[in-house]
């Protein structure tokens, strides 16, 4: 095989990589989503030593597992505060939606109000 | 979908991901045997360029150009380091060969020297 043929073989590799990578981010957020209604904390140190467990058992080289570790502690950032941006945004969602309600009764009783007085 | 059903469905995509950056890793190591043969050096700026845009060009989020980017320079880090790797035990080698070879020649110019004197 010549250096072309292999960098076309990586190129596509690197396509599928991407595939995978934002499948896995769309469970993160999916996570974000879930934590958001039951208080859970983005980061939980527990969950993440058996993601790196899981990451070194299927481990079969030709990568040390450090390295391959090393990868990972960056996928692990970029997935973290893509969780993160998910729970703002749901909490600000949810914010909006206490206030759109906070708002909207208070309309109510100012309606009932000029109701009453007519 | 509950948290840990979501897990369940991670472990698996990470278990895939270590399959496909071992893939790409044995393909940097070709390259890094090539490269030995015909005296490329392991750092391509304009190939790195390339990787990057195919990657941009594949994303279809929902991690932003720039996170995923940020994952990528460090896979590319540590693929450079396992091509500097391949490359210095592929040197190491043809070193130890012609060292090999000289104390091979040496050895038959001696028992050559000898059988004259003989």
């Amino acid at each position: 095989m010549t250096i072309e043929e292999m960098r076309i073989r990586i190129d596509v590799l690197d396509r599928q990589l991407v595939e995978l990578l934002s499948e896995r981010a769309r469970a993160a957020q999916t996570i974000g989503n879930l934590k958001a209604a039951t208080s859970l904390p983005v980061y939980e140190p527990e969950r993440e030593k058996i993601i790196y467990a899981n990451v070194r058992a299927a481990n079969k080289g030709p990568l040390p597992d450090i390295e391959l570790t090393h990868i990972y502690e960056r996928i692990i950032d970029v997935m973290r505060a893509l969780q993160r941006n998910e729970l703002a945004s749901q909490r600000n969602a949810q914010a909006a939606q206490v206030e759109r309600d906070r708002s909207g009764l208070a309309a109510d009783a100012r309606a009932s109000e000029t109701g009453k007085k007519q």
